[in-house]
């Protein structure tokens, strides 16, 4: 069977010529051009892939799309990606979406033009034709689709455990915190814990929001307590959305966790710092991204991958907006 | 005079390819950039340097390097930057140094082998070789170098600042939690701090620390209050070590600012969400990350720019961690 050195050595030019033919990168002049495609169709010649993938430019870019970096959330998944594709040597490109498809749509396209070999997102459409028709592998970070690759957390246990946690330790009139209905992950949260609260048969206000942002975070919570001034549980949509509330029961002269107990969702690293420190839903958004890379990277070098979708585990972290459980267990 | 235009008609070639063959980009058949390169000859054609930058390819790429993006300052920053940026139609290949210099060169060096168009850095080694070769534009961000193009915050007025309001508000025994001597910023607020200080004859302690890291902050707070439990005033290296003294002041029963005042630095989002809100010096990151991509762009499109050293207000944050200046005014 022929090979490109064979074609190379037919046409009279060098293997990196026949590859850039083969491959239609790069400038070729036209007389070349035919005398490899001479060449090729004179000794049969049919590239293999993985010829095709050892000569082809390839770049050590990639692409990564975030919701918004000024999440706290997201820089924690960001960095884990980066230090992963850093120790193996990736570059990457990075765009924040603000869940909006058009501006994702925009940065997928420049991404490819800027020759990525692969791209990680989080996206609320991962079945949308923008990464259906990419033809280079893609993760999905902190979201799902079908058995395409991605790295997630179990929103919906994380919800489910929220409600448990917080109805163990004695609240009875319970507000759960809506996440923004276009986000997936959100309402996956938001679910679980109203599937516990209903099974349980615990009375709950639904307060619904649409944004994680650091001041409407603020009116939502003045709003949950001018409503329901008698919850003695807040199941908030996140760290942010939790921080906000217990800010505002304290305000309100109302004891943490005597009077209302806070549970939020994430683990941002300021959570600790908080007085009272937060109890939350803890996602290992460093480790997602570390994972969410290495997926990423033995995709784009073809290695067998057994596993696509990998589900990382969300943990109960106590702290002391809940009460001691042996007080009411 | 012979245009470029000439040189291909001459050639027998396209514009293209003579372009090609001046810029040295892509790939020229041999015979072909003999062909050009006598056609120059003997039209005696000089490519100028309009003509040479139309030609050459250029990307739409630049460089982004922060210290650590877990740092809640930098987020806001970064998105500054890749707002503008997105609006101009360029994108960002971003990495995270850790103020580490090998990291760095790294990091810039395979930013260029990516064709980046210029380079946005915060760096404490703005004279390093790394950045003083480069043949690209770059601007400093957050930090800043001799007169070369940088966006920064007036770091030593942000101390002074800090110092003034908590001695007018009536501190007497300050402790001033000196930052990373590694990072320029940090020296800076410290030592304005310290000036007005020593000015106004106010007994003070000083506190060193070597990072802005979560963990470590709780750490530096407890030695502050163990070492010097008769503080009554802080100012703290940054918002993330404010936040972890509030919460080690709260934890061992102080009031704030009743007992103890405390004046962060940065102003990061979560500020305006702790239990007693915090005072602070805001530097406007988001304004900041826009003003370099704008600086940047500028001098990328060779724009005659007036103004390359970018120095952006600090200013005092009133919250409710400092008492009112009325009581002690």
């Amino acid at each position: 069977m022929a090979t490109i050195r064979d074609v190379a050595k037919h046409a009279g030019v060098s293997v990196a010529t026949v590859s850039r033919v083969i491959n239609e990168t790069g400038y070729v002049h036209e007389d070349t051009r035919k005398k490899v495609e001479t060449a090729i169709r004179e000794l049969h010649y049919t590239p293999n892939e993985v010829a095709r993938s050892l000569y082809k430019r390839k770049s050590r870019l990639i692409g990564l799309l975030l919701p918004d970096i000024t999440n706290p959330f997201f820089p924690e998944l960001a960095r884990g990606v980066e230090d992963e594709m850093q120790a193996n040597d990736f570059r990457i490109i990075f765009g924040n979406s603000d869940e909006n498809m058009k501006k994702e749509k925009d940065y997928i396209q420049t991404f490819v033009q800027n020759n990525v070999v692969g791209v990680i997102a989080s996206t609320n459409h991962p079945d949308n034709d923008t990464y259906r028709k990419l033809n280079i592998p893609v993760v999905f970070l902190d979201r799902t689709a079908d058995n395409r690759p991605s790295v997630y957390s179990d929103g919906r246990e994380g919800g489910r455990m929220a409600a448990q946690e917080i109805v163990a330790r004695g609240s009875k009139k319970v507000t759960v915190i809506r996440g923004p209905k276009h986000i997936r992950p959100a309402q996956d949260r938001y679910q679980g814990a109203v599937d516990v609260l209903k099974s349980e048969r615990i009375a709950f206000n639904v307060i619904p929001t649409s944004s994680y942002s650091f001041t409407e975070a603020g009116n939502w919570a003045r709003e949950l307590f001018e409503k329901h001034p008698d919850t003695d549980g807040v199941i908030a949509s996140n760290d942010i959305v939790a921080t906000a509330v217990l800010h505002e029961a304290l305000r309100l002269g109302k004891n943490v966790p005597e009077d209302v107990q806070i549970v939020g969702f994430d683990d941002i690293p300021l959570s600790t710092l908080l007085t009272p420190a937060l109890t939350t839903i803890r996602q290992p958004a460093y480790d997602m991204g570390k994972a969410a890379a290495s997926l990423l990277i033995q995709l784009i070098e073809n290695e067998n991958v057994d596993n696509k979708t990998i589900q990382m585990p969300v943990t109960f972290t106590e702290r002391d907006t809940t009460r001691k459980v042996e007080q009411y267990g």
